[in-house]
């Protein structure tokens, strides 16, 4: 997507195969670009999320794997090594499951290679196809979702299509056009008349900072509003759908997503507003049949509750929220049950959030 | 209640007759005690919210009120003169009912007086009363609360009840106790073990500033949390019951409450934990039988979306969270429907939320 009229993705190799991303810890106040030059380097950028979204992280975690067979060289059991990178990359976020499922393959075709220089060519190859897959698949979420825009806007006889979206399932959490976002800038760009409410999503702000930035940057309507007020909005009529993102979804339909998610959903649910989450097949967990028993939720440090970020005379700075006596705790994620949500929009199509015609549509 | 060891109302008399007040728009960085001198220092404080709270805004609009008999001598027309101020104090919030009550009740004892004098002493009378009436009926309502969390506690076998809040109902939005607080803090007093999730209740963070503050003063285990928070706590079992205050209760028991509670009310609902809305009958508009209609909800400036105040370096600054070309939208209120209320704890006892039950409780 565009940054200021330049194209832009959130990942990419230059001219010399190195790895850029955005440090997208700044923004929306500064645009800091940042080379990932060490499986230690990449760790840390999806640890202390310089990247993050679900599909972002398997694209991340792809080519930190890539820079293990680098390093694995100099190692006297390169194997091993392999393996114990692996497990660093893992470790670094519990929820996404495209974290595992990108590592996995990595890990999985590498150790079947004779040399070290296979085992970097293999893995280099999997990750740009990674990378390029993620971008394709999440252009064809957007051609599958825009129908679901479209309707409503025939429906309102062209006028505004409002769509609330929660935390950022953007193109900042994926390599290009987003995952819930997709569908938003392809009616967009076919000229729906849409706008779209962009839950801030404390702790991190991803919707207030991220969201609300990638859509001013292309130009899409937007309000930011605190996480507290979709409620009354869908109560009020002012919301027509809800699309948003998810880090792991089970083979039931179970959506992990940023935690506050639930909330919108039950929303959604008292006041028939269509409820749909945006995702690659990568994001669904066919291992797992309950999402709120089974799916491990990441607690973060409460310093992101007690303390925030912000812009203060050109300087980014840090504000204490909290009495110093007072204690914070922090949940990353939160799972919405099927039973709340409307349908899934993936690659393959739309299907409803049950295990039959999630297994139908991927069989 | 106590502040570091000594004793504090949020608003009082001092030896001079002075009216003096919290401003709680510091807290809890800074403690300051300011003097209200005139009708519009009264506005001012209502308005820009350095008291805020159903309840206390009604008695510091009393005490508006008597400050407009003493304004009054001056006039021409002081009978026009005390309409005129009434306006302006009513002007100054629209969703708590408390003002109008207490305004009302100020302006129809004083126009019935006979001299400038009299006006004076009855409104100085009245608004003592209303003053001492508020921290009397918190102080029952806390008696009738206490006995659901005794409840709990005799169920769970004393083990720690967990009670999640939003916004401040606390003392600081009342005189003294609180209404949310007040079984709260009189359950702890008789040694009951329990603790608070505080939702910290973008944008204005009255839960972090101000409720985890007054529960740190009191010694009230607490922890703050993020307004998407609540539901996965419930989800999991970890809270044993929701009470909030309201800023406008209909006879029928929709409540108006501080934008957000609905999606706290939803969250209970789906998971059996008992919502419970604590209010002086004040709170009740015995006009209103449907509150999404008949409710106005404030709406505010958007920078209280898109900034935050905070602490850096022992200074109080304002940091900017949101990118320059975003704009916000700020709801004050949301109105939670009767349905989702399991009762209303008020001076008279604990009612459920409908239009016979409130009728009785009140006849």
């Amino acid at each position: 997507m565009e940054i200021a009229g330049q194209s832009y993705h959130t990942i990419w190799l230059d001219e010399n195969d190195e790895i850029n991303i955005i440090d997208q810890r700044w923004l929306p106040h500064e645009f800091r670009i940042v080379k990932l030059h060490s499986v230690n380097d990449v760790a840390r950028s999806i640890r202390e999320m310089w990247v993050r979204g679900a599909p972002l992280i398997g694209v991340t975690a792809a080519f930190g794997m890539y820079l293990a067979t680098v390093e694995a060289k100099d190692k006297t059991n390169s194997a091993l090594y392999l393996q114990e990178c692996s497990q660093q990359l893992l470790a670094t976020r519990p929820t996404a499951v495209n974290l595992q499922w990108a590592v996995h393959q990595q890990l999985h075709a590498i150790l079947q290679a004779d040399s070290p220089q296979e085992r970097t060519k293999i893995a280099y190859d999997i990750a740009r196809r990674i990378r390029q897959d993620d971008m394709n698949v999440c252009r064809q979420i957007g051609e599958h979702g825009i129908k679901l825009i479209e309707d409503i806007s025939a429906r309102k006889q062209g006028a505004t299509v409002n769509i609330l979206t929660h935390c950022n399932a953007g193109w900042l959490a994926c390599v290009d056009w987003g995952t819930a976002t997709s569908p938003i800038y392809q009616a967009h760009n076919k000229g729906i008349d849409l706008h779209v409410w962009v839950d801030e999503t404390r702790p991190r702000n991803q919707g207030a900072r991220l969201t609300a930035w990638e859509l001013a940057q292309h130009g899409i309507p937007h309000t930011i509003i605190v996480d507290n007020v979709g409620g009354h909005l869908m109560q009020h009529g002012k919301v027509d759908i809800c699309i948003v993102g998810t880090d792991r979804t089970t083979r039931t339909g179970d959506v992990a997503n940023k935690i506050g998610t639930y909330l919108k959903a039950l929303a959604a649910k008292d006041n028939d507003v269509p409820f749909y989450v945006a995702l690659p097949s990568s994001t669904i967990d066919w291992e797992i049949g309950d999402g709120l028993k089974e799916i491990p939720i990441e607690e973060r440090g409460d310093e992101e509750v007690l303390s925030i970020y912000g812009l203060h005379e050109g300087e980014i700075k840090q504000v204490r929220l909290a009495p110093q006596e007072s204690k914070g705790l922090n949940y990353g994620f939160d799972v919405t049950p099927a039973r709340l949500v409307t349908g899934l929009i993936t690659e393959r199509g739309i299907c409803n959030a049950n295990e039959r015609d999630i297994k139908n549509l991927f069989s």
